[in-house]
């Protein structure tokens, strides 16, 4: 039966170079294809919303694919997982129109940012957070993060030498940064992401929290359009896809 | 001068063939020795306390080693840390006199065994529990586990083909099982484990937990000095070596 299934993901990206399938390497996408076609045969590609980078994570990636799927659609969550290794995890597998796309048809993004503000290193929490030893003044994070909510051309934290010719225009719906113990958790939410724009906010956020920038100088940064005037880019390991809107 | 320096290590197990050196992969003990002899150069050595399996890991391993050390020994976490890969971290170096010997001189060693009694796998928990789906009567555990502490012919709980000649009975002095959410913690001290016996004793009783054995056979599986009388052998991802005691 021709159906057009989407998929909700979560997996530990540390041993994939990211989501976006690759000859001769380990990727999120190859693995999640190779039990799909094992299962259903024929299908050309899944279509993901995000294309995270290596050492990334989701709790909520989102993948559509279509073709002639015979497994019923309620059993198809318990027999991928079933092929796929254990760092990958389908959560949920829904029926959509024929022509859905779970990147196009994306309204909005939601990633989460760990960082553990603790002086020694974890050998057990390496690999999921962004480990930053000297403190961080929290609320000069939060004062900065809010010149960053709303409507603006992002193109300051987009990665150097990306060649995208579309709009650096986006959306940051909310902006918000907390603490839990030694973990300070960032949450944002827009209609779109430049590239490495999450991992560039973190970075700036952190020299912020450090005092090498001024909370007060966002949105000259932002107004100035240039990577340089950014902070560092923070690793991948801290970041998480977590949510995607339609 | 000439030192004869104790580290304690944490290490998340999950990338190493185990703790002991081997040719050509890599292991704990070989990426310590690397670092040593970087900083301190002509280390022949360095004793474990104990040679955890590939993917076990160690809040509290020990090891010591001899030889003219010539940075401080208040420096030397610092420094080895610089040169380790993150998933490994020396917590604490100590000055023993000459001739002590971290496994020799062991009087007790304390393990901790981690199982998520849960339906569904967690991607990011994979390589640090053991995840059982069917619920486990912790009671019947707990009860089975009493038979267990003691002094003992533990021959039963050796995984078969051990070849070691010396004794197998043991002190396990405390077998504690608890749970926390979907959590069920065993601690197990005692004054030796037998090749694989935390493992065995944990698949032994996540029996039974599951009703496949009563707890009140525990004594007659004891006796049997027979392996295959017991239960299955825990995963070891699932294992911590906690702490040793001198």
């Amino acid at each position: 039966m021709y159906k057009n299934i989407l998929l909700k993901i979560e997996y530990d990206g540390t041993d994939f170079c990211g989501w976006q399938i690759q000859p001769d390497v380990p990727t999120v996408q190859g693995e999640i294809e190779k039990a799909i076609n094992t299962l259903c045969g024929g299908i050309a590609e899944i279509n993901g919303t995000s294309r995270t980078d290596a050492g990334v994570h989701a709790m909520g990636q989102m993948a559509s694919f279509e073709g002639d799927i015979r497994i019923p659609t309620e059993r198809l969550v318990y027999a991928l997982n079933n092929l796929l290794p254990g760092s990958i995890r389908i959560k949920e597998a829904l029926e959509k129109p024929t022509g859905f796309h779970a990147r196009f048809d994306a309204k909005g993004k939601k990633y989460i940012y760990r960082i553990m503000n603790f002086s020694q290193r974890d050998p057990f929490k390496r690999n999921f957070y962004y480990f930053v030893e000297k403190p961080l003044d929290l609320h000069a994070m939060q004062k900065a993060a809010a010149y960053i909510e709303g409507r603006h051309d992002f193109k300051c934290f987009r990665a150097a030498g990306s060649t995208e010719k579309e709009t650096t225009v986006r959306t940051v719906k909310s902006l918000s940064i907390r603490q839990e113990a030694d973990e300070i958790i960032i949450e944002i939410t827009g209609d779109g992401f430049l590239y490495n724009m999450v991992r560039i906010i973190t970075g700036t956020l952190v020299d912020v929290g450090h005092g090498k920038i001024s909370p007060l100088e966002m949105p000259l940064i932002i107004n100035s359009k240039d990577r340089k005037k950014a902070g560092h880019t923070a690793p991948p390991q801290g970041l998480y896809l977590a949510e995607v809107y339609y």
